[in-house]
């Protein structure tokens, strides 16, 4: 079962030992830009619609992304109180905001990404992510993550989603203690921040680390969720939560009667995404 | 990121537009075989310890085998008031096999794969999985599973768990209404069978197609659950229970108070697997 003489995009990572390839159309590559931040490419899948890469790696494809946009959104946001202000940081593609703008509730929703060029690519290519970009409610900044939450007003947010690249080059600050201390002082008393976080098969001391930096920065609680993703490695991927909270449960009867259509995301699904299993939950209790 | 020029084993799915790459230690292939079924190779990976192919396909490596192993076997068992007979078709390398006999009420479990290569294969490759071989309860066979169940003693098998490669091939009958009328000749009043069925994302189709022939074999309740497989198509897999009585959850505190260690596999982990996703209910509902 080799790969057939058909065009391929394949990412391969080392430290995982495993690569993941989509097949590509006759067309192959549709975009290719370096922006002074990344380089931003477009592929057009044989399966997969269109493919999005940032310095060759996989952002997203039109078939899968529905799994890691409904799941980085609707469980923190209906595990809030009563979200009001979202902050995006990064999310370029602007398929977080998408799902976060279909909250009624919802009254702000910003997103800070460094690159607009991730923001151009995307209208153009996953015009769909894009189809709530002129909601009245939306603001696109296109400026660094890190100072906007530095230098945002504290206790401004109900909610600060990192829907960041991987925690190597420009995202590898959203990895880290400074940055989380700095969310939390940007989040109200009922604020929650939640950060991709990468895969349960590969990254547990990645994972490990999160936690870890998220209590040192102040927030007393943590919470890590699992789903499918999967153009991402291992197919198997996390978000995790941190709040001055405790975390107790969420609002299954405002998650059972939302007012939209979801694909992957239910209260069911989102119980189920919060049991981890055994060997992370070790893991985490070793902390 | 194109692979590097280290040596690779993929398996490439053109009908899902995919293909999945482990990479190799230098020693590469330490095992071919043809049988009179198939072609057992084993391999040496960098960082999934033996990958186990039959005709090309992946079936399993030594790290992620624990997540289908554990949920091939556990739901179902959990599922049953009292299981203490046991048959798997298929299931050669013998992972299920050490699965079921975890559960102390079991007291017998055949394996009833059609070729003996897998098995001496996994007793040299993959010895952690055939531990439980010598298991006064073990029976292991080495016959076609088609004939087997057609030939049981009716209401004789409480759970029979259908531990199969994909429907191409040898196991092509085991996906079909008439294997599945002779699975439930030969359960007991409260049997439950289980088959493995392939990825949410690639074969929906065929999830839909068993839960017909499920149900027209004269199963009157299916069920799917889901849960991450890395090295499978998509990294997401299911696998699907049916069953005369109707699915009243599972045995929960049992499940809780299990006498053996699970890495993934716990009764909140096995709701979160019963939870399907809208778009799974969905195409569910409308058969």
């Amino acid at each position: 079962m080799q790969p057939t003489d058909k065009p391929w995009f394949t990412e391969s990572c080392d430290e995982c030992g495993s690569a993941f390839s989509l097949s590509l159309t006759d067309k192959q590559k549709v975009h290719e830009e370096q922006t002074p931040f990344q380089k931003i490419e477009v592929y057009e899948t044989e399966k997969f619609g269109n493919l999005m890469t940032i310095d060759g790696f996989v952002m997203l494809t039109t078939r899968d992304n529905f799994l890691y946009h409904e799941m980085m959104t609707h469980p923190v946001l209906f595990t809030h109180p009563d979200p009001k202000r979202v902050l995006i940081i990064g999310g370029g593609d602007c398929g977080t905001l998408r799902e976060v703008l279909r909250h009624p509730g919802v009254e702000l929703a910003q997103q800070v990404d460094i690159d607009e060029g991730v923001t151009r690519a995307s209208e153009k290519y996953f015009p769909e992510l894009c189809e709530s970009n002129g909601d009245p409610r939306a603001e696109l900044h296109f400026a660094d993550g890190l100072k906007w939450v530095k230098e945002a007003e504290a206790g401004y947010y109900d909610v600060i989603i990192v829907d960041s690249t991987d925690p190597i080059g420009p995202a590898e600050g959203l990895f880290g203690e400074a940055f989380f201390r700095d969310c939390l002082r940007a989040l109200g008393d009922d604020g929650i921040m939640v950060q991709q976080s990468e895969s349960p098969l590969f990254h547990m001391k990645l994972l490990e680390a999160i936690h870890t930096y998220m209590r040192r920065a102040g927030f007393d609680h943590s919470q890590t969720l699992h789903f499918p993703q999967p153009v991402y490695p291992s197919g198997w991927w996390t978000c995790t939560m941190a709040s001055k909270s405790p975390f107790n449960g969420f609002r299954e009867e405002a998650s059972a009667a939302r007012p939209f259509k979801t694909l992957y995301y239910s209260p069911e699904v989102h119980k189920g995404a919060l049991a981890l299993p055994p060997f992370m939950q070790e893991a985490f209790e070793n902390l």
